[in-house]
């Protein structure tokens, strides 16, 4: 993704453009079926797949989730999913360090479109690349786990600056954990001029996923009245 | 770094042989002077620095080191190795994934090379690029912490293909997770075939790192012996 040269900033900007176009198709896709589309994007092991799990437990059918996951090689993510009775697309992308609009678009083909209200997209476990292609989606979650330490968004500014919602993981680590002051790693999150929502949630502690729902269907209603 | 077409897979591969060329000329450079250089990787946060500021310590001088920091923002990384007495060079890629083999001769000639036994190398945090690109390193680390789950040598195959050794940090955590167990995390190293040694380490407990000290110390003397 560095552009060492004249000619390869040239390609660069071609297939960022052309990824865009493809987004906004996905999207126009996703609005004609009143969809709303959510890209999770965090490092690798940051419990992106435990919370899905979670929140399709949490959900519990109150609105239809489908889930598209992006990992390099496995279909241990999608298997989880589909274990909990929910559609789940795997893309794997072999090499490559993110997922690109014309993934999405080609699992959209294999999803019901008329039977989801919410399509969860799960990035490759990355903090740097994700963040720099459109997929289509309304808005960014980045996930943080407090075991990666307070500095994070200050070294991975791109997606911390790109993310609509900051959600803190694994807070119930927190009482072991010497190098994660919440309150320090939202001043780094402010320091981007980045307004977003932080949430804290422990897969272990269910009740903390409540403001994430909330925050979810709050998004669903939004979306539906942009429709009208 | 997905090769979307003919095009981009020429260009591709005239970066990739470039960095190739240049990290050749790099390791020229770094046997010349009798320097092992290590490259080491992970996830975001997964202790990289921590490991490298306890390495320092417990070496206490018996050989010279010297660190380059990659990260896409901030001087953090270079600052605390500095402040424990060592040479450090911070390189910030931008929005670049990975360092480079050129970001890495850079950095080389601003340190004194008659005045270092081992430059440890701490790439960009990512699982996924870093692992595609040569520095001129004589061997590869992967970190991956305790945090993270035991499936992820399974998801990132590169990149655990690639390390000659491996090491499973943040171990004082183990007793808190479940999710991780060393045995099914080497299994999947096994399974992409690397026989690498894997060690067990945790920042909190200092005496865990006398194998991997002994690993650089082994290292440093192969190098050494080879030069003759």
């Amino acid at each position: 993704m560095r552009p060492v040269d004249a000619k390869s900033i040239h390609i660069l900007t071609g297939i960022l453009g052309a990824n865009d176009r493809q987004a906004e198709h996905n999207r126009e896709h996703l609005g004609r079926h009143g969809i709303l589309a959510i890209n999770l994007m965090s490092s690798p092991g940051s419990g992106k797949t435990s919370l899905l799990e979670q929140t399709i437990d949490a959900v519990g059918g109150r609105f239809r989730i489908a889930v598209i996951e992006g990992d390099l090689e496995t279909e241990n993510d999608a298997e989880r999913i589909r274990a909990k009775g929910v559609p789940a697309v795997q893309i794997t992308t072999g090499q490559t360090c993110h997922l690109d609009a014309v993934m999405v678009h080609d699992a959209l083909h294999t999803l019901n479109l008329d039977a989801i209200d919410v399509l969860l997209i799960e990035n490759v476990g990355n903090l740097v690349c994700p963040a720099s292609f459109d997929l289509g989606q309304h808005a960014n979650v980045a996930l943080l786990s407090v075991t990666e330490g307070d500095d994070k968004p200050a070294k991975y500014p791109t997606m911390f600056r790109a993310a609509d919602l900051v959600v803190f993981s694994k807070i119930d680590l927190l009482d072991v954990l010497d190098d994660f002051s919440p309150a320090k790693a939202e001043g780094h999150v402010r320091a981007l001029a980045n307004p977003a929502e932080i949430l804290r949630t422990s897969a272990r502690r269910p009740e903390t996923l409540a403001p994430w729902i909330a925050w979810l269907e709050r998004r669903l209603v939004d979306r539906r009245a942009a429709r009208r």
